[in-house]
């Protein structure tokens, strides 16, 4: 049997492997556009915070290693271009400009996502960059050293605006960021997105929500980021507003989509169209909170997907619960985390929801070294059920987050989490800890 | 109504502050045999390492603050002695030798534990110390002043002992420990055990396990700790062997004791004498994986298990679900938890276990300042459900077992715990939470 997959990152090369782990004799052919594979995404910004640090050290495993360790067919530098899902053929052109053809029996396309860059003008220019692929992150860290940056506008406000804010940061490079809504994190309890905001403050960071970019134009030296009301210099815009699913071979082979145009799929990661899966940051999800689609890009779920799809075609069928919309970041020293539903969400999801936010001390009375935890929690007023969780903290937010996610996963209630036997010491915690104390305040309220 | 409460720490001061809350005029008595009330005991470690710090800031509440504020009759210098269950009264006698006699309509024994002091020659001499109340607490501090200790055998390897070792050691005092059984800490896996074995080598205490003390004799200008085969010298000795749980009161009055001499308790902490509760380190509980009774005295349960008995007694009867025997404790810079069984206590509790242990990092692929991180993870075979987790790593490893303690709670299985959706950035975890890997691995073999 030949397994098919388009696409050699996280999700692409874990089903690789597993399918070649679980089924030796399997024909498994990997079609990857870029020279790169198996590679750390998420740890750019943390790569590109450190002049010396190679990207190339974000390689997780290398292309010899699947290749002659492994009996992986992987092949770099080939996009794939079409599918024809009646022949079962793949089409597409080799970096060389050589065409390619090749047949499989099951295919996973595990195509990502690509940085969402506005159609608007001077986007288009050098200087001008976004951060998805590992070739987008040495292209990023050369342009730094090429032109002595030392002042980046960065628009967005999202997640990887925020890591790469604090990169920057962390090399003396002034930034500045802006974005066309107002509210900083919009998901995010107003009260956390303030502290959010301090941490941000406080290391000299000038922000400009509420701005809508209009067009980067070039300047004395630089750039210019222009909006109706506003105009920034810099010597690099970094453009991190968010991704966009790679879906168009799979829309364009009569796939069917889902949420944002990704690739729809049921729990066994299965297609519209027969033998064909997708996993990773191109794919939906069933979100465990909702019962419904969702579309979370995540490594996790990325790798987990592969791993699903790997046993599937091999013999071994998988069907994955979904995803929590578990997520953490870290913004300068502050950990912020969550999990589940916001307000918003879980009233658009049909919930009658109950809030309450609190502040909690990440040590014992008396311990030193301790500073504010704050923890928003979210529950449903009809059936009691846990909803939603969102941290944020010097210390413990990062971790403490996975336990309202597997109490998601269980569904389990407020009251029954409120319950729950959680850790205890004065270096770690108060003895309620701020999760518990969290959730004994939202029963009041249910 | 008069709520009588015997013991002014964790549980019955949370008892007494929710009974009044709750109900306002009810009369609520606490009886403190001691001067000191609302401390946090397991904050005494903490406390004795740093020599400028008064003990007195581990009272989370003072005594003014619950009679004056909160109008709650608290009698400190007042140890009751006896109860008749029949005429529904308290006898004991005041620090200063007064007899008194109280009626109760509801009664709660919160009389903690002590800890257990052999009784072995030289045991009651100056300078053998145990560790539990804040007068226990304020009189070894207090003696390291005095002696001018640089030496100090602890007798003893548990959490408390380990915790007071660190204490000593952060003030350059020279600590050997020593204890009868072979093995360091004897529910923890091997390999996890060897991790603590080797940060506790790296600050230069030496350890005598399998050695049993005889007898603790005078010796030049200090004390010798005499075994059969060894002898230690020092100023002081901590005897950390554990505590008994303070159940005489409650035995003589003739309410049925459980495991170790802890009073008996049902889900809504009845004793089995009417209108009599029981909560805190003298009281049982259930075991939310093995559904039978364990004794684990620790403060969440105590602080809980007072406000479940107030809201019983002030008519919102509250039934627990018990605990998870989630522990955690630092041993210098390392961490170290627990929840739920080991394969020895998996196996007594009539389980068929499997066990897995892996390392893995505490961040991301080629991110800085990654530690290793050891998890340790039991599984029934018959049912598939998850039976326990420890864990010991330098980061991480504290907060990160709330989330199998929730598992616990909400009867997961292991694959079901496997399929979480747990958080993940380059910082915090690897893409694969360490806690998954182990799932995904014990899966293997259950």
């Amino acid at each position: 049997m030949r397994f098919v997959i388009i696409g050699g990152d996280a999700s692409g090369m874990s089903a690789a492997s597993r399918a070649k782990r679980n089924q030796p004799d399997m024909e498994v052919t990997v079609l990857e556009q870029t020279g790169d594979v198996s590679y750390s995404a998420c740890g750019m910004p943390y790569n590109i915070a450190e002049p010396d640090r190679e990207m190339d050290d974000l390689v997780v495993r290398h292309a010899h290693v699947f290749r002659e360790k492994q009996g992986i067919d992987l092949r770099t530098g080939h996009r794939a271009e079409t599918i024809d899902p009646v022949a079962k053929t793949v089409s597409g052109r080799t970096s060389g400009g050589e065409p390619f053809q090749l047949p499989y029996d099951k295919l996973l396309i595990a195509t990502g996502a690509s940085p969402i860059i506005p159609r608007l003008p001077g986007f288009d220019q050098d200087g001008v960059l976004g951060l998805k692929s590992l070739e987008d992150g040495r292209r990023l860290k050369q342009y730094i050293v090429d032109h002595q940056v030392k002042k980046v506008v960065i628009i967005g406000m999202g997640y990887i605006a925020l890591e790469m804010c604090e990169a920057l940061r962390s090399r003396d490079i002034e930034v500045a960021m802006v974005k066309p809504r107002p509210v900083l994190l919009p998901w995010m309890n107003e009260k956390l997105s303030a502290m959010v905001r301090e941490e941000i403050d406080r290391h000299d960071v000038t922000m400009y929500p509420g701005h809508e970019v209009k067009a980067i134009e070039k300047a004395d030296g630089g750039l210019k980021v222009v909006c109706s009301d506003l105009e920034l210099d810099a010597q690099m815009v970094v453009v991190a507003i968010g991704v966009t699913p790679n879906s168009r071979i799979a829309e364009e082979a009569g796939i069917a989509l889902g949420l944002q145009k990704s690739i729809a799929v049921d729990h066994t990661l299965r297609t519209s169209v027969e033998d064909i899966y997708s996993a990773g940051d191109c794919a939906d999800a069933y979100h465990v909170v909702t019962g419904k689609k969702t579309w979370i890009p995540l490594a996790l779920r990325a790798n987990r997907g592969g791993w699903a799809v790997a046993d599937t075609v091999t013999g071994k069928e998988v069907s994955l619960q979904g995803v929590a919309g578990t997520a953490v970041f870290k913004v300068f020293d502050l950990q912020v985390a969550r999990t589940g539903l916001s307000v918003k969400e879980a009233k658009d999801a049909g919930f009658d929801p109950a809030e309450v936010v609190i502040e909690s001390r990440s040590r014992a009375h008396a311990h030193p070294g301790s500073s504010t935890i704050g923890v928003q929690m979210v529950g449903d007023k009809r059936s009691g059920l846990l909803l939603g969780v969102q941290m944020v903290g010097r210390e413990g937010a990062a971790h403490r987050i996975d336990a309202p996610a597997v109490a998601l996963h269980a569904k389990l209630t407020v009251e029954a989490f409120s319950e729950c036997d959680l850790a205890y010491a004065p270096p770690f915690s108060p003895v309620w800890d701020p999760m518990l104390t969290a959730a004994t305040q939202l029963l009041k309220r249910m």
